[in-house]
């Protein structure tokens, strides 16, 4: 199912000019072989960054045969090619996750973000069961100008943080979890209905979502 | 549909003596006609108090018609017999609201553990959105034996508070909220989700649930 | 269930120190009476102005009582006062409204952001199903900071929208449609799962939210 | 739980009698010696071309010991015996899928309208968070009198293309995505709340019921 | 909110020429004012007929007081305008619902596709549970080219239907039923999963869609 | 919308034939100007009992206008005719409804069992909430041969009672309770999840499918 | 997690005196140890047959290990010990399986029915795609005292086989078919709803259960 | 993913002082690794118990690297350290699992109870499908100050010992069961919807909560 990548794929190498960001490659769903045919064409066409999503091993391998440079992130599942980040020019961004296990998703946020061309922070295990945490970092959240808050289990921290900045907050549920977290619905919907204005809702374990939000709200 | 009482309802006179509190008489669903003969009989037959829940504008006609001294309250659509709530044992119950459309619910908790011989305090309007509201009542929360918080949209109160206290905290999701709160469900996952563990959660709106949990967990 | 405002509220005054942006007033689930009295509330010490949100018309004539000179929409059950919005700063924030039914909502958001402090442009009834409509308008979606997309039913356009600007998209799902749109299900799904990145998701019909997160985007 | 014939499958040999189509084996839930059985049967039975979906690599072993020269996708999970397509009649059907992912549910429609007599065109990753794609291709979409479109993820596409053509789309939601995808649940919704008319909608990933449709459809 | 036309409806005045069918009006969700503003431009832009879909009895007084002699089902909701439907082309579609309860949709089904340019027949009342029914129809029903099947609570009917006939059905979903019918899903989930292919299915409840649908499959 | 009874029914008149029990009408969805035609029909044609069920105010007004003598119970939404259900044959049916609220819903059960021609029991509120209530009724339970139990919030009847007898319990769910009983579903899961095995579900509500049921279970 | 019997286990050795049916031992969830434990304990004091369900190879050699002659049927998971099911009484237990997939859960009903003591048929992939092979065994079916039909996919065969026969129909919904037949919930919906009354509904998959059922409605 | 202790982890070593029950640490999600970092640092320290909850193997030997001596249960997933549990005080606890497939959560609460500082009885497999069981340990039962409840399926157990007892229950739904048990749900929402009040509800298969809150009810 390789065959020619006209049989498998368009890419969309206008949307660096229509939008400012280039396409990122969603890995899943595709075989390694299509994922190297991909890797080869962005990397005699492409300008800007690439960024390669949700790549398991197989595909993380594919795409370094053929761009062996490339950076290489297992946990976030994600790699990027030309392997250095562009120099950070707009607003920081900060990242925020709530657990341990919300960090691969938060990475994958995080590094988005730095490749879009951000700089970054990232704050990590400042769930809202010991509140004194966040309360702890509220100076670092109410200068930024974007929040990615990613959480898994309840959701409530976004809303949280929400409440106490005058930035928007990008909140990424996770399917931390299990029982009635229902694979990061419950997650979800708490954060669709925080109390606080000002959060941005986006897919569950989206980090890569995120961070190009937060990129976007925090373009020069 | 009235007639007989045994045409439509077997009283289970026999809880106080196999649990310690009565029977109460769930009105929604039922005709004034039954909730009518119902009170006939509980007066006639009853020890202790005899709480009807849930009772409409007709219910309640219907009850004080019977029981024309019955303690009635519409915003909890609540009444008891006899009007007085016994003489306060066991500990104090903390009621708290996270917002102000919450309180039919909460007052339903609180009158429920007063008539089952609490006495208790009502907390109003401090949902997450603005955090110092509800740090500003730690310390009466601490003292708690037993705390019951109310929320709807994003149910998020419940977990703060029981990440803050040593007693359980009753939760009780509302139905407040719109959209993804999906009548309420949104705040009943949040809570059974919470990162801090000491969370009892009840059924969407069940005020009496919650307050009688609460009485049971602190009775002397 | 009036009574004095503590037995029923505790206002947020703080939050415009905190946020930026003053607390808004939730009307549904609220009583008429409780509205009127937070008003007089706020009349007396708020600072900046106050939106009352989702008011129906007890609750609008209750504000009017209080605060006779009060903006009114009925439409977007929106009240804001002092009724005149503040000088705009910042970037114009551009709402599109995918169909005429889902105006009430597009005008909700674009009061907010008015309210906020934002310039608006609103465009109407430029669905996916006839593409040349939106794409009649990309000059000027082009041109935003913040594009706020309101649909029900498929919930297709915001993410169509942000494959072709620079700027995040602000998605709101609204419960227009009937059957397997289950009041808003459909395009809530919709927009999370967008294929192009930079959709920021509120709740279901809640243009409150929207308008806030347009307005905090474009902040200057 | 092989046995005879009948004790497993009572075949529907009338089918092509009454629908014009032959039936097709339902391979997923079948043990390998069943498959085995009813290919078997049909070689010796049936008239026109037999198709075996949904066939695991064990299946397909069963069906080609028993019928050699069948032809063989493992990518869409198909197989047909007689291997040869009969000669094209009727009108041709287009299957477009959105991205790469959705390729192998494209081929099995597509494979599906060849095998039961039709031409078809494919079009592949024009989806549409890059729009021009779609729009590059309305001309031969244009003249189809069927169309088929694949699409997971926010399932937008068949929506898009049914605003720009005549003929009818057959849509096809596959379960590509990860989070609030819902293995192909947000894709199916949007699908059906689409806001052009004439988007006739199968089950997830049923790639073959499309094809089979699109057949009907374009039937001479 | 009624206002000027633009600042409600951007009138896909163009779908004709695209598709060869013109817009039809969505009237839930639309004031009367802006359905009498909409009638208005229509009748003065549009060719060919307009259809006003979902019409309450507001809405209906709104456009017969601009278009007089417009046709008005008030059971399907449906006004037509002008009144009388184009000479029928192309080939018959027949409409069959499964009980008396579904009969509303199914005549919006049938007044649909007759105003779009289909002869159509309407059979009623033949629901699974006594077969002989719809099996004393088959003659007919294996005649036409497109047969639209409209059932509610098991929605078994649509996949009897298909594996009887050589023609697609267009399987139409009802809210007819209780309980786990679920205002439709029930019948929804069995479409989708009909065991004999062709059946293509539409929105809950959605007779527009189905008639349109039908009348594209038996287009001259 | 009533015309002639062809354009909008086709009784099952076979029924009693093929089955040994008579169609029933389901009035919830026709006008009553079709079912009084469908009354006068039957009155005409239809051998054995006639019921009509689901049937409103206006559905009953509408059938005793055209059989004035028709037994009409308005709790249980039925109407029979001829009044007199038949000698009783078979064994008897004994119906136990949780709670006071699911009276209606058991009348129903109990009133097409005697039309259908069997002798009933009715023991009402004997919920698990007070064990020995429904404990003290084993024995003319575990003589039965079939059971029906209605029951509303969590359903849990039905699984005790199958626990205790020998003879299939027909399982009525009712959208009795609130919040998360979710209008029947939670008794719903709970009855096909009975750990007790015997247990026969029926739809929410559905009292005369399970009075049906449970009237073949004991047939002569 | 071995250990003593009652460490684990308290058999419910009075079922067979309550009941008539003795308790069957759910392997699914336990140890091979936990089975082998409760093999040995059932060896010494059961009466009548014991049943093993949902037994996986492991759960299977644990019990052999004990109960060496027991009966073992690998496809319905089930394990009967003594191995001679007891001779037929009452009447004849008619199994249906609606596709060659749906053969293991039928496989469980009819060796349950043969172990609590009934005679059985079973038929096999008779769906609804080609009714006239159900209607080819309708006068068996007829003569039936109790029917199991057990389907997957759209689940409509039980409420068509009940349509046509006087007996109850024990349906059985099967998680076979993908997508939206979300693991037989589409399946349980549809029978749950089916148009034609006299379904008795268990859960998904459980053919033990239906096959307890239908032995219990045809006890002599 | 390890690295530095504050690259994933910021440790609540706060919560005994505010709560007076130690941190627990959630192992699913998280690295051996980082689990191993955890252990070490709050060997050094950490002042009371510490709990590693839902530890697969090679979490558990992560933590037995670091910690040697410490506590293992591999059925509950649970290890603590230090392997002592403290001296018991306050109220007894009785932990109850309905069938011996809820053993791992039963023990799990059992174990985290005691680590907390109760005594604690276990009482298993007394479901309710046979009533005698759990009703032979009613006094049991009625002396403790608090009850945990454990079952799976139809989760009606909690319910039924709630009506019987005093105490209070927490009711621990599992996702023991197949089909429409839905992985717990069925037996969350009947626990949610108990008939009786006095009900806690906690997550699908949450052991560690439901003794956490059961300690903390009968804490001296
Ligand atoms: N991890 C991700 N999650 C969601 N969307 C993504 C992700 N990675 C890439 N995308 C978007 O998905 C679209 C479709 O991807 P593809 O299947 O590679 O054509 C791309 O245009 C990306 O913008
Ligand atoms: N508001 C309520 N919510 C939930 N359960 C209730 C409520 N009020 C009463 N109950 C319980 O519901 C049971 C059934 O009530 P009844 O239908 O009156 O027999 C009673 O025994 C009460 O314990
Ligand atoms: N229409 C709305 N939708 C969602 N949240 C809102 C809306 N209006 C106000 N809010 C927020 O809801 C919070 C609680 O409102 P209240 O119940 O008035 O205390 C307020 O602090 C607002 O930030
Ligand atoms: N991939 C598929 N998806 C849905 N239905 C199918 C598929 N393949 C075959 N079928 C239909 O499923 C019916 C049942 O198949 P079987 O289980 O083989 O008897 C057949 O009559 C086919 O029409
Ligand atoms: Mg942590
Ligand atoms: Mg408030
Ligand atoms: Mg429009
Ligand atoms: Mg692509
Ligand atoms: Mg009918
Ligand atoms: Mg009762
Ligand atoms: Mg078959
Ligand atoms: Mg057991």
């Amino acid at each position: 199912m390789s065959g020619d990548l006209t049989s498998y794929a368009e890419l969309d190498l206008d949307r660096t000019r229509r939008r400012g960001y280039p396409e990122a490659v969603y890995c899943a769903g595709k075989t390694p072989e299509q994922v190297a045919g991909i890797a080869t064409a962005l990397r005699d066409r492409a300008e800007g960054v690439t960024l390669f999503t949700r790549a398991g091993a197989e595909h993380a391998e594919a795409v370094l045969a053929t761009l062996p440079d490339a950076f290489h992130d297992p946990v976030a599942g994600l790699l990027a090619w030309p392997p250095e980040p562009p120099e950070p020019t707009g607003d920081r961004v900060v990242v925020v996750a709530a657990g341990t296990s919300d960090l691969p998703v938060a990475r994958e946020a995080t590094l988005t973000a730095q490749y879009l061309g951000r700089a970054t922070d990232l704050i990590v295990d400042v769930g809202v069961a010991g509140l004194h945490r966040i309360l702890g970092h509220v100076d670092l959240l109410r200068r930024a100008r974007a929040v990615v808050v990613v959480a898994g289990m309840d959701g409530a921290l976004p809303g949280v943080v929400a409440g106490l900045i005058p930035a928007p907050v990008v909140a990424v549920p996770t399917s931390v979890g299990y029982g009635a977290a229902f694979e990061g619905l419950a997650a979800l919907l708490t954060m669709l209905n925080a109390c606080a204005p000002g959060v941005a809702v986006v897919n569950i374990d989206n980090g890569y979502g995120a961070g190009h939000l937060a990129a976007q709200i925090t373009a020069p």
